[in-house]
This record gives C-alpha cells, sequence and structure tokens, in this order.
C-alpha cells in the first residue's frame, strides 16, 4: 500500500485470491498510482462490504477492483452500493477454474455494470491497467507512464525469439 | 399471499422472474403453508435486501426461497445476511439458459450455505417442496400434507399411459 | 459419530467420497450436532439406498446429506423415498471436475427436491451448516452455536490481512 | 406394444419422454422385436422402478432401454438393480438441452453399466438398434432384418440428391 | 448521435450487432453523454479498425465501446491500439448463444485490457453505464445524472409488484 | 489375450490408450470371458479399421469394444462397419478432459448405435461388464459369475467403513 | 454442380446438412471455382466415403470440404484416406448446438489434419473461401477474384450505416 | 528455420507459445519445408502484425501457420489482412484449457476464414501438415515425403501391441 491517498481500492473476497489480485497490485505501483488492499467478503462480511462501497467516493477512491472466486458476488455488490467504476476478476476456482467465477461477475443484469478482465493473474494485472487508463484520462503524467509501459512491453515483444 | 402470517418467504430479482418463482407460490398453496412473495433485487435495492434478511427471523420467517438470473447475488447475499435457511432457484438467462444462475447461485464458499434446486420452474416447484419438508419437521399435520401429495403424485405416475 | 443419538444422516457413495465428507462431519461437531456416517451407494447397495431412506424418519434422522460424483444418483434417490429434507453434495470428479456430479443432483424434476451444494469441500461443509439452520429453527441453543461460529468467521475476515 | 412376450422393455421416467422413445418403439416394430413400454419414473415411483428391475429377467425381458432428462436417474437405477443391459437414452431438457441429461445418464461408476445413446430421437431410434443388435446375436432373422435395414439405409442415403 | 463533440466511441463488427449496441447508445442518451455510433469490422475493415482506434484519443473520445460476436477480435484489437479505456460487449451468437464472444473477449492477455460486460442487450446498457462513470469522475453533473438514474432504477423495483 | 476363440474385441486408437482399455480386459479375465486386444487406429490405419470391422462377425466376435481420445472416430466407424453391437469408451484427453471424446462418440446420428461408457477407467470396466450381460443373455454361467460379481462388488460396499 | 471438371468436392453427412453446404457452394460460384456437391455418410455409407477419398486424388479433386453434424467423422475420416486438404464444416446439431460438431471435427490427433471452419453457415462460406486461397497460390486470376470479393466486402462493411 | 526461402510463416502470440509451435516446425523439418519462426503478438505488437500480413504474399510465404491462447486474436487478424491460408492453433490455456483459444480462432465470421487445427501439441502437428499438403498441390515431391510419412505413421500404428 502506497503512502499518498489511495485512488484505486482493490479488494478481495479471501486471503487466498491474494496471490492474484497482488499482480494488480504490483501493475499500480509500477504505474505510481496509490491504492489500497484489502479483504472484504461479501459473504463473511456483508455490512463490510456495503459499508465500504458506501464511502468510497467520499475517502476519494476513484476506481475498485474486486476479485473473487466461485459464486463471486463481490463485484457486482459492491458495484450496486457505488456509482465508481467497479472492475472485476474472476478468481481461478477449484473446481470449475473460474468459469463459475466469470460467469457470476460478468452476467451483471442491466443497470448496474461491472467491467470484468480475464480469470486469474492476467485479469487483475488488466484490472491494474484498465483502471490506470480510466485514471489517466485527466492525468497526463500517467498516461505518459502508461505509455511507456506498453511501449516497453512492445518492444520486449519484438525482440522475443524463438 | 395467504393471511396467516407468512413462514416462507419468496423473493426474486425481477418481476420477469415472477412467472417462475410462482411455481414455488403455488406448491405452498397446495400445502399451506402461508408465505409472501415479492421482489428483492441484490443489484438494484442492495439495502432493501439486507433489510430483508436482516428482519427475516424477527418477523417469524423460517425459510426464504430466493430466485434470481444471470449473476444471481440474491441468495447468497440474503444467506450472508442471516441463518435462515437460504434456498436458491436459478431462472432461465436469455444467453446461456440459466447455467449462468446456476453456477453464481450453488458455487458459494464454505460457511455460508445456499441450498440449490433445478433451473427455472422445476427448481421453484422444488425450492417450496424443501421448504415445506423443513417446516414439517415439527409440524405433523403438514408433514401429512406433503406425503399426500407425494402419494398423489405417484399414482398419477403409475396410471400415466404412453 | 457422536454418541447422542444423530439427528442428520451423512451418506455417500464410495469410500473415496469421505475426505469430502468429513467436512460435513467437522462442521457438525464444531456446531453439536449428532450424526452419523456411513457409505450408502446408489449402484452397489441399492436396497440398502431404500432401506435407509425408508427407514430414517422412524430412526429420527432430520436432514439427509448425501454425497455423491459423476452420475451422482444417491441424493435424488434417497429423496425419492423419504420426505426429510435431503441435502446434495457433488464431489468432485476425475474427468469432469464434479461438473457430472452437480448436474446429476441439481436438475432433479419438480416433486421431489433435493438442495445442493457447492462441489467439494465448500459444498460439504455447507450442507453441514444448512441441516444445522434447519434444526435451529425449533433449537435455540444450536442457533446460538451457528451465530457464533457465523461471528467468529466474520472476524476471522475481518482480521485477515494481505 | 406387439403381442408376443416382449423382449425388450422401453421405460421412461415421464409421459413427456414419450414422443423420444416412441423412435425406439417404431424402430423396433421394423425389425419386428416384441416390446413392452411403460412409464416408471425413479423420482416419483421408486418401488415400481425397483420391482420392474428385479423381475425383468424373470419375466423374460432381455434388454432395458430406459429414457429421461435432467438428474436422469433412471438407466442407471434400474442397472442397479439387474444384470440384463440397460440402454439410457438422454431426452433433450429445457435448460440445458439434453448435457444435463446425457452426463446424469453416462458418467457412471465402474462396476454398473450404463450403455448410452445420443440426446433426443436418434438416441431412442439407436437405442432400439442396438438392443436388437444384441438380441441379433442369437437370433438370426432378427439379424437379417437389421442388415436389410442397415442396407435399405444406405441405399437412401447413395441415392440422396443434393 | 449527438450533436457535442463525443465523448463515447460505439463501434460493433456488423450491423447485424446494432440493435444491442442501441442499448448503449440509449443510455448514453438518457444520461445525456455525447457519443457516435458506427460499424468497424475487425475482420472486414482492420485498416479502419486501427485508424479508428490510433485517432480516438486525438479525436477527443474517452471511452471506446465495441460490440462483436463469435470470434470477436474487435474490443481486444481496438484496445492493442489506444490507451483508452476500452468496453467489450459480447453479442449474441446464433449457435453457441454468446460464450464464444464472451470468451474472444474477457480472456485477454495480460498487458492489454478489456473490461467486458454481459452478453447481450444488458451488457451494451451496462456498457453505458460503466463507460458513464468513467467520465463521472471528473463529470459532477453526469454523476448526478447517474445517482438519479440509479435511484429512480431503485424506486421502480421497490414498487414492482408481483 | 486368452487362449479361447475371443468373444469380445478390445480396440483402441493409440497404445496411449491401453491403460484405460486394459481396466475393460481387466473385468473380463475377471468374468472369465474371452477377448482379444488391439490397436486399431481410425485415422492411421482406416483399411485395417474397415477389415477389422468386416470381419469381426465371421471370426466369431460378438461384442467390440472401442477406446478413443479427442475427435473419437473409432467406435462410430466400427459400428458403421457391422451389425455387432459397437461399446465406446471415451478416453481422458488431455485439453478438454474427455468431454471431446465422449461428444463424438456419444451422438451418433440416428441409424448407426454405439452403446457409449463413461470417460475413462471407470467407462471401460462398465463396457467389460455391459458386453458381458449381453452375452450372458445366452450363457447361464457368465451370468452367474456376473452374479457373483456384483454381489461380492454390493458386499465390499456394505463393509466399507468411513 | 460446375461443367468444368470440379476442383473442391463438397460432401455432407445428410441432405439436412445441404442448406448450410449450400453457402460453400455459392462462395465457389462466385469465385468461380468448379466443384462437385453430395450426400457422403460416414455411417451410412462408408464404403462410398473410402472411396471416394481414395479416388478424389486421382480425380483432379484439390480440396475437399466435409460437413457433419453431432458425432461429426466425415471430416476425420476422408483425411484419413487421403493427403489432399481437407477443411471441415461442424453443423448446427439440435441438442448441443453444434459444440459436439465442432469438437467431433477440431480435436483431430496428430497426423492427420482437418482444417476446421466455424459452425454452421459461415464455416461453410469460409471453407470455400479458405479453399480458394490455397487454389489461389498456383492461380493468379483466382487470386485477383478472391481479392475483388474482399475489397468489395471491406467496402460494403464501410458503407454501413448504424 | 531454414535456409531455403520460407514457403510457411510460423507465429506465435508468446514465446510461452513456442513449445506447442516447435511440434509445427519439427514436422515441417521433416517434410523439408522451409518455414520462419517467430514471434508476432496481436496486442502487444498489432502494427507488427499488420505488417507482417500484409508482407507474406510479397515475400513468398504461401501459408501462415498462427498459434495463440485465450482470448486469441492473432489468426484471425492475419486472415484479415492476407488471402494467403491462414491456419490457427490454439493454444492451451491455463484456466479453461484453451476452450476459450479455440473458440476465439475457430468461431470466425463469413468472409475471413482461419483453418483450425486441435488445441495444443497435436493441433500444431497437423497445421504443418495441412500446410504441407496445401503445398504439395503443387510439388509432388512434397507430396511424395508426405506419403511416405502417412505410410510410415500408418506402419507404426499397425506394429504397435498393447
Amino acid at each position: 500500500m502506497t503512502q499518498r491517498a489511495p485512488r484505486v481500492g482493490i479488494i478481495m473476497g479471501s486471503t487466498s485470491d491474494a496471490p492474484t489480485l497482488r499482480k494488480a497490485a504490483e501493475m499500480l505501483d509500477r504505474l505510481e498510482v496509490p491504492y489500497e488492499m484489502r479483504v472484504v467478503s461479501a459473504h463473511r462480511t456483508p455490512d463490510l462490504l456495503f459499508r465500504y462501497a458506501e464511502e468510497a467516493e467520499a475517502r476519494g477512491l476513484q476506481v475498485i477492483i474486486a476479485g473473487a472466486g466461485g459464486a463471486a458476488h463481490l463485484p457486482g455488490m459492491v458495484a450496486a452500493k457505488t456509482v465508481l467504476p467497479v472492475l472485476g476478476v474472476p478468481i481461478l476456482s477449484h473446481a470449475l477454474h473460474g468459469l463459475d467465477s466469470l460467469l457470476s461477475i460478468v452476467q451483471m443484469p442491466g443497470g448496474i455494470p461491472v467491467g470484468t478482465l480475464a480469470i486469474g493473474d492476467a485479469g487483475a494485472k488488466n484490472a491494474a491497467l484498465l483502471a490506470a487508463s480510466i485514471l489517466a484520462l485527466t492525468d497526463a503524467p500517467l498516461r505518459e507512464r502508461i505509455k511507456a509501459f506498453r511501449a516497453e512491453q512492445t518492444r520486449a515483444a519484438l525482440e522475443s525469439e524463438v
């Protein structure tokens, strides 16, 4: 967690989701976007979930990244309680490999949006990139950092050999 | 809705779910189990959902039947807010035919249970039957009515010809 | 198995299902709900299955938890032979990872209900919690124990750090 | 139903399955294999199911064709109660289009076999053909009739134009 | 298409996708967010796709909503060519009902994010809402309009009867 | 391979399928049913496949068990070339875990039947049991051996403890 | 069927597949590629299938387009009997909407390739385009016709309005 | 990479796809077909992708084999930019085991074809074989090498013992 006031809230249903969500944190670190990260379980701490979502806007958060697995209700319930952009990361689940997580997050009814990323690590990393691209709409230096990351990523791909 | 104090609460995410959930109501009517039925949307009325779940026990409800489709969060979120038995009915969804609804409801993490029934009408009817069988544990006349229903069902099957 | 007369019957199709169903037993132990646990195979011991289901009510069982994998017929067939509440636990299968188990258990036709939980360990634990919540409808001390468990679960989640 | 003693028993879980299973009957009619057809529901008439399966061998049945949909337990439970060959026909179900029926029938555990055919009409027709091919092992005229059917089928395909 | 300079670009792979994407346009109209809408096919007009994505930022677009079906490459390829936030809407496809569209859009590799919404109309409507919530981060009147829409939506749900 | 003339032909698409198909052989050994086992690949040795299927009846084979994985064409193509009963065993495949194998085998068009068993080892074992039950229709001692196996299987299940 | 010696053979398992495969024929007509079209069923006319595949090269065919549904064995079996390029078109099936057809065709084992196109009409059209692009490698006028078609397709997309 | 001018271009989205695509290279080596192999990422190097596809024909490439995983856009986007035959290899993905890769590649809309092979190594090997069979239409010695490979493959299968 960075020292500046967090602009992105990363929440997850369980500590077992942390290795995945850390990919989001690492990307935000790289892009110098301040964030906070904590466990907020839709099922075990529903009141905290509601409070977190209700207070997010006033606390200065601008984007919420929520990761959850199985019957993953965290992203959608946060979205039901805030008008901030909510991004959902489906965690790779044991039995169904994240297909349950994905459908539980992405198939939201009309009226309450959750922008859903890929299952697992790639999705967490991309949630951070999407959050950053959202913030960058009014943060030119951040946009430059994103572009630099993308340019570096492109250069690495161009140089890769097989 | 019956006049006696409801023992079962039937809730659904949207009026479009009503044709399915009415199968639950019809079965409870037949078994003379008083119930109430209303729209409680996890995503559009989250505060109502919490209040409904929090007050259910004190209001005398004993079982909650919750139907929802797509990213179906209603049953699991009710279960997160009450220790009453919660039964989930996955609604047949447009694109994925209820597979999303089913996985969103049944794949709950350890700690918060939702007893899930089949997708669609059969599931709604069976939610009512399961609710009744729960209540019948300490309601001998109800148990007899269930047994009478089951016997009638068996007789109808025995008499069916092809 | 506890010494008091069992209120919950935990049955499974094979000894290979025992590691999963033990999660149900552990939860019932924690909630001080007496239970019994045994192998009853729908396919290899169908007569035992019928006898078990027929005698369950008279023997004082109040809820039956049935776990099975693949073409999982145990929960549904028990439900066909008793009006006690039957809860089904889909076992994680080898090839299809429990999707076959889940669909075989949850997609019951109207008339014979099985309350289905999640695939695998989480489902077994939750079957016990749901059984306890059913029994707690007329057992205030049990309800308090469930609430204490839930409060403890919430506290642990609140304290978890990432 | 033919007048000679039936050699094949066609059973189904519900009258709604009859249009599908009639494809089996029609094929057996064409091949002059005597059969019987009736509703035997695993869930609504479990005792009849057991009695049917137990008595099948003594009654002179040689193959049982069982069709069922959703959580389709009929074929597997019949197989659990007889050593006659049992053939399963997955009925096209409403929500999941027979995928649930298929997995519920085909994924039997080692020890109790069900020979499963395709979902729906083609499966019913083929169950009859497979039953006939089984009986034809010791019934040369029937084998000739099967070969004649196959030859006719081939000729029709050869003559079809597009 | 509104007269003010568009802030959101709605693109789709084919005119057959228009009925779905119009749900996005209608929502943006309601929220008074200026947008443009046009056909940009990844497969039939790849050069236009690249040009559109390259010029979007300079043209003043702030969010791109891209809808496509089947092997849906449009959202991901736009995202590969811009650092603007890209939201993907999976179109309900003929054979696989949008499961192919969903997986083709959401399963992006780490490095290039697409925020994916639900399959079909609900997803299109929610893409517009998410786009608006992104723009509202620095547009207080828009945020009020979103909140008013959400409040109205909640009130309608509260008043719905079954 | 036993010394008596084989009554069952076990064929498979590749030596990599042998560990699975050996479960069929072991069961036939136990039931004292003579069989042969060999590699016959639909794709790599199509002419052998045709010759094998054409000659099977004259060679005295009575049932053919065919195992294959992925785009599994062996069982269906054998069935297209013989009127003997053909039983299909879907092999657990690498990427899709046998779902492809299962659908490729079971979804035969009307007119050419393949009796399909479960994916993997259980399916192979059951193919042998089903083959034996077919042969047992006119082989009373074999039927007794099957019944003895089934009784033993039941006894083992009854004695299993958890 | 055109009058010049056919370069592409379009075959299908059944006349019911003809509406789909005609999309291939129409595209070949447009590109002036001579072809033939006929029913060759892997299951009902296996000998014809083998003869067709064996003679194709000598008859001057250069590409074979094979469409089939369900347990679709036609493309793979043709490929097993020729070294000509074989393109497979999965037909939209009744129960599983072509998922079975797709997996039966595309999941070929290493050693025998089938180039598989999309399920249904789009796949048939594209099989023709791919066949043409193959022939165009040594047929410059055909390549120009393909490019003209592609240019026209692009222009139509550019002109489409929504 | 061979020394002669490459006739086949093997491209892949990432170096992590190289172990799979090397199966294509090995097969081309065996058939003495010159090829090149490189990383071209649709998402990280879109401009390179376009340039590669645009220049392929002029550079003398005759077939392009493109492998990608997850939301696999590489094959389809190459196909959108060239009229050369494009063959797609779905890479086994982490969460969904290549089902996402397969659907993203095979479900192309009418107008832009990609010939799709099986998921993983078998698909890569077969892409090479299909590419070779395409080139062999006007390269008699190559056709003989393919036939020799196929004959050798058949002999190995005939000699395999179980």
